[in-house]
């Protein structure tokens, strides 16, 4: 929750843009007092695109997702890096997945629409949902996506049931966007093959790897799924963004015993094939002690599994979660203690407990895009309210970022046009919306800003798009794409006429 | 902030639905075990309109818009009822709000557009805003306004200057909807009277009304306008939606002799016809305590500029506020004990400091329609924890209502298909979206329900639909207006499609 309240003690900071560290996207530069990402000058594209818009560093983006591919891969060549596209998702964001070989994860319809009308690979594609609709279920298996994470009993049912009568059911469009998908072959051939087929797992760098094991278990049904499994770790972060505890509308308990019925209950099953397991434990965690928690909770169950059912998992999906810095003093733990603790503690489990290692997913959103995402806008009011605080307005808030006020995020901020000033001020970012929650930051440093200077709210490339609204007809803003000196306008701006689209009555 | 924590204390309610009382709408009835709304099955509407939806009760929207009316005026003809449009809006409700003569507050230009789109009358309008764009205020004067409340110092020039330039900035599609606009004609023509001509204030039951004396007052300017005033009272109310504390983004401070400057500046603007003050103390206001200071302070101010600079206010917009009941035990103020103290007090207030009764305007959004909209929902999963909860999973959620975690809102909410049996279970409403923060309603009474049982949660009607969100591309939902039998669809549910409007990437 937010706390508006102001805190006296509290002044500005005096640090100049490129003392924020950890807050700056990876290209950010102050040239000529001017703020640029990607090459590109902020003031150029404010004025090309107006204001709010958010902008996002492609450099940024290509590094993280490498990291993250190489601190999995280089101690875990079963590794795949899963980007979870809630944080942050459009065509031309898939396509990028696409050419940094990385697979996607979608956790509705709506998501999985997106993916494939940007013609990502449905086989690198990981269906989530705590909810799926029997639609969005069908969708999926019409696309012929990589892994469907099962949630619960309901759907592990309704699922099995659509496998059976897929052939019949699937569109020819869909037949045609997933040629070799078991569900549509009248004699099934293992969707292991399929993946690797594809060329998902390729077997010359992971022996004894995912495809093999679970063909050797005769898994020959048609849609391959994990089980969403809830470890009862109670991860160190906000509330509504913890996942893992046994009181989670998530997955299945191992605590009460559901997770094993979920098991034994998949393998009967003859339309679904178990590869593996599935864990999230929460986002924005900065402690990597609820990962290795986790890691031996889960290894525990996987030991269960081999010994009593003679089940081995071919994959281990261990979520996503890990936090960025927000606020320049922040210290998030990084994606390579992440990547060496997860492949490390997971070899060093599995030998214990003489588990045949599992392919790794990992599921990072946050870690990829926030940081490097800002967003510009225009200042438009400043009203200084004696003895109390400074309010600036600006041209957007809780339409285009509602973060502050639903997890009470902090970022940090600097004026784009003045961004080799010192920030001297402080300040409370509020947007235009007619509401006093409707703040963008609380007791934020700024260089002292005047109407018409360009603001630049660092972090937000994550859950501020995805999450916006339209909250007092206000069009949310479009998406700039910059690396190497050029924009592309990857989301245009809403207008008023977008507005009135589904408006019939 | 929402307690995720579950109450073991808590248990079901046992109620019916027709035991919820002023939870309900006004024509919600049960027949044959379904919830009847306007006349119309819920199930039905579900089977035509797909769920997540939203229902709108027209008679109770109509009913509430009549009880301001009536509260109002009876006691003081010099009142009018404007909707606050960023509760719910769109064509429809503009539509309603002109037969009912209601005026219409809006808040952006994304709302200005959706009334013109409508054909809403705009001389009826109340421009709204803490930080409007030139862009924004221009397109006010482009369509002729009412009234535009203006909020700061900023904002008083920017105006000024726009209406010293607009008539050849005027589109003639603007000149057509305003035809009398003062802002367009060569030789000005004062607003007040283009107001009475336009029957907004009738002479005959408004002796002594606000066009006679803003016109002895010679204020002959193109636009008139409100300034909006702080009047440093701290309403009973959720921190976000309190809005007249000093501490506030919105309006000219009265203790800090702000108001008092601006209302001395816009005196002495040639461009601006000054009309009176705005007042907004917060929003889901219980005690009526707040208005009563508020009257205080704001006549108090209005003596002394009439002592002190012969201005005396044509119009006092008290703004809106007032709660609604969420859950069946909640007791907010009525609507007539709101109109007959404000009402009431105005009248002795003014009598005791020798000022002439103005136009009174209030401003209500929630009380109109939050208690005619209900969200209906299919049940997708149920997942008990045993000894935690039961998590009841529907089709919609953060998406489609983001008041539970934002606001900490509570719900109250029936099986539509079962909804003449009592309410013996305790369960947590969850969403379909991937986030624990993803709940509609947590310790919720309803009746033991199954998947593919209809939920209706009551309430919804106001600040849903206008704050909801494509988070995790859920597609939002459409709105049917329901009365005496007839359903119509108003706002039609997403289409993945819509959700690829903008993405050109």
């Amino acid at each position: 929750m937010v706390h508006l309240a102001h805190d006296p003690d509290i002044v500005a900071d005096g640090l100049t843009t490129m003392d924020l560290g950890a807050v700056l996207p990876l290209t950010a530069q102050v040239l000529d007092g001017h703020l640029h990402l990607g090459g590109v000058d902020c003031v150029t594209l404010a004025q090309e695109y107006g204001t709010a818009l958010y902008v996002m560093d492609v450099a940024h983006i290509k590094g993280q997702l490498t990291a993250y591919q190489e601190a999995l891969k280089t101690n875990l060549p079963l590794a795949r890096v899963v980007y979870a596209g809630k944080a942050f998702i459009c065509k031309a964001m898939c396509r990028l997945l696409a050419e940094q070989d990385c697979w996607l994860d979608v956790s509705s319809g709506g998501e999985l629409a997106l993916a494939l009308a940007a013609g990502f690979d449905p086989a690198k594609i990981v269906m989530h949902g705590n909810n799926k609709s029997p639609r969005e279920l069908q969708e999926a298996l019409d696309a012929g996506v990589g892994l469907i994470v099962v949630d619960c009993f309901e759907e592990l049912e309704r699922l099995s049931q659509l496998c059976r009568h897929t052939p019949a059911c699937m569109a020819p469009d869909a037949q045609a966007m997933a040629p070799d998908a078991q569900s549509s072959s009248s004699s099934p051939q293992p969707a292991q093959i399929r993946a690797a087929s594809q060329g998902q797992v390729s077997g010359q760098d992971q022996p004894g790897g995912l495809q093999a094991r679970a063909a050797s278990q005769g898994q020959a049904s048609p849609q391959p799924i994990l089980l969403r499994v809830k470890p009862g770790v109670v991860a160190d972060t906000h509330e509504y963004i913890r996942t893992g505890a046994e009181d989670s509308k998530f997955g299945f308990g191992l605590a009460d015993g559901q997770a094993r019925q979920a098991v034994e209950k998949a393998l009967a099953d003859p339309n679904l094939a178990l590869w593996g397991l599935h864990v999230h434990i929460g986002s924005q965690i900065y402690e990597l002690d609820a990962y290795r928690e986790t890691l031996e909770v889960i290894t525990n169950f996987l030991a269960e599994l081999l010994t009593e059912l003679n089940f081995e998992a071919t994959v281990l999906d261990m979520g996503g979660g890990l936090g960025i810095a927000y606020q320049s003093h922040d210290q998030p733990a990084t994606i390579q203690e992440l990547g060496s603790l997860l492949t490390g503690h997971l070899r060093s489990l599995c030998a214990s407990h003489g588990l045949a290692l599992p392919a790794l997913l990992v599921e990072p959103g946050r870690s990829i895009v926030a940081t490097a995402g800002i967003t510009l806008y225009t200042v438009g009011v400043v009203k200084k309210i004696a003895g109390v605080r400074t309010y600036v307005a600006v041209d957007g808030g809780i339409s285009d970022n509602i973060r502050t006020i639903l997890y009470n995020a902090r970022y940090e901020a600097v004026l784009a046009n003045r961004a080799n000033e010192r920030r001297t001020q402080l300040v409370t970012l509020a947007g235009k919306h007619c509401e006093s929650g409707d703040v963008v930051a609380i007791d934020c440093s700024l260089q002292p800003p005047c109407p018409g200077d360009l603001v630049a709210v660092f972090g937000t490339g994550a859950y501020c798009a995805s999450m916006s609204s339209n909250y007092n007809r206000q069009v949310r803003p479009g998406v700039v794409f910059v690396e190497n000196g050029k924009a592309i306008e990857v989301v245009r701006r809403e207008t008023y006429a977008d507005l009135l689209a589904c408006d019939v009555g």
